[in-house]
């Protein structure tokens, strides 16, 4: 089967919102990313974490078979930490505090084994680190980056350059209108086509996903729900489950593309539902087979 | 063939938006709403005017074979005027100014030939105007109203009588939560649903519409557009089409519903796309067709 390679932050998230409020939980863009994609196909994980890290984390994570290899510990060393609030707007969460810790100096170095992988997911991370862990992948055959406007705005060359080695770029409708400074999204997501990428997927939360490829838009679906309790990890799982299941599917076709964002759609949906990774660690493949079936039911027409 | 009844206002508007401005054109909830219910069905138009309304507007309804029997003229008094903007953000407007003229004592008196009418549309209007065409109405078929947040503010108790009456209630997401004092669009829907109309339809602008009713929601798309001129009349073009599709096909099915919300979409696409009804006084059923289609193909999956 083919294998997921995944690079992003591995963090500890402090988390405020309408709901409640969580201290130091598991979060990082590679995580959500990774036991999304692990629904889907074997997962091989590149980050940094320093030796605070819990342990429960690494057995979690490997219980996923999510491996390991490439994920750094760093003795000493903190790490990365995430503080914020949703209050007030489940879109748009306020940073507190960012502690970039261990992933100051990190140098992804990938683990031989890591090299061959067929399906790459650049998380979001410094677009520095995207480029030097996909340098080392031999000839992937399909590469997939996030990003968030903090790099579009101090790093929006490297964003750039990221976005035309990618087969998909995905970024929320904030960050389209960012990065191409044009309000409208879809003249937005057309734009940013060009600048690269075969595919353009730009999110909107509960309004779904819409995706740009040459001469084509789908306008893709979310699965409705009553109520969100944390939306963070949503864009990391959403991007994860899709790149997780094109691996699995081995089919590339534009039709199975459409599946893969509603996939992402569901996977995304069940995130929220719960702090930090609580949902998504419970959510079965039947269960997203469910929602998906649910969701095909409740936009035909 | 099943005809549309449509009671609302009839108005002139001066508009100022990012593309441009207009003043005194011809606008109004019922005006756009037979309009755009007239691609589909013959349509009884319920209002009022003052001598100062243009008599061309009078001949492009005539045109469109609106019958206007039930259009008082009032001698002496002046249409209702709306003046705003929507500079800023295109899914709120501001209102500058509102003039109700001939509005502020209309009593709307059906002509007999209406009563027979099987499908109502209660445009946008105050809820009691709303009420007393309806009662006029000997055994109506379908009934659906659109609202306003004026009315929800000023007038909560007969928007509520209105929702008890009607079979489809239409109205915007910030509509829907200040009705219901619920952010969550899904709840709240299903909240005004449990109100009486047995179809809810929330209208979400460019992220399309979404449909509650007994135990089944819809997510309808929108049609993506690069440019919107002028938002105004949208709300009012997309329910006028919805029930002109269902009064031409005489299905109410929930499939047939969902196509006619899809139709009052893609017209609504049409309307926004020029000033006051310039652009949808040209479309066409060909068009409606041609953008129902490609909104098919682009969201199957």
């Amino acid at each position: 089967m083919n294998e997921v390679l995944i690079v992003g932050s591995v963090a500890l998230d402090s988390i405020e919102t309408p709901s409640g409020r969580i201290d130091n939980a598991l979060g990082g863009a590679a995580t959500y990313g990774s036991v999304a994609a692990s629904l889907f196909a074997p997962v091989h994980l590149v980050g940094v974490v320093g030796d605070d890290f819990p342990q429960e984390h690494v057995e979690f994570l490997r219980s996923r078979k999510v491996d390991l290899a490439g994920l750094q510990t760093v003795e000493g060393g903190s790490t990365f930490r995430w503080k914020g609030d949703y209050n007030g707007d489940l879109n748009q969460a306020n940073t507190h505090e960012t502690h970039l810790g261990v992933f100051e100096h990190f140098d992804p170095q990938l683990p031989d084994h890591y090299k061959d992988a067929n399906f790459v997911f650049l998380a979001n991370i410094n677009p520095e680190l995207q480029l030097k862990t996909l340098e080392q992948v031999r000839s992937p055959q399909l590469v997939l980056c996030d990003t968030m406007n903090l790099w579009i705005n101090i790093a929006r060359e490297h964003v750039l350059e990221v976005f035309k080695r990618v087969n998909i770029a995905v970024l929320n409708d904030g960050e389209a209108r960012m990065l191409t400074e044009d309000d409208n999204i879809i003249r937005a997501g057309r734009a940013l086509q060009k600048l690269g990428p075969q595919h353009v997927i730009v999110k909107k939360g509960e309004h779904g996903a819409v995706m740009f490829s040459d001469g084509e838009i789908f306008v893709a679906p979310s699965f409705p729900l009553e109520e969100v309790v944390d939306p963070t990890g949503a864009g990391d799982s959403f991007a994860g489950s899709l790149i997780g299941y094109l691996a699995r599917t081995g089919d590339l076709s534009r039709e199975n593309l459409r599946r893969a964002v509603v996939h992402g759609s569901v996977v995304a949906s069940s995130t929220v539902q719960d702090f930090s990774l609580a949902s998504l660690k419970q959510l079965t493949h039947d269960e997203v087979e469910r929602r998906y079936n649910a969701v095909q039911a409740m936009s035909s027409f």
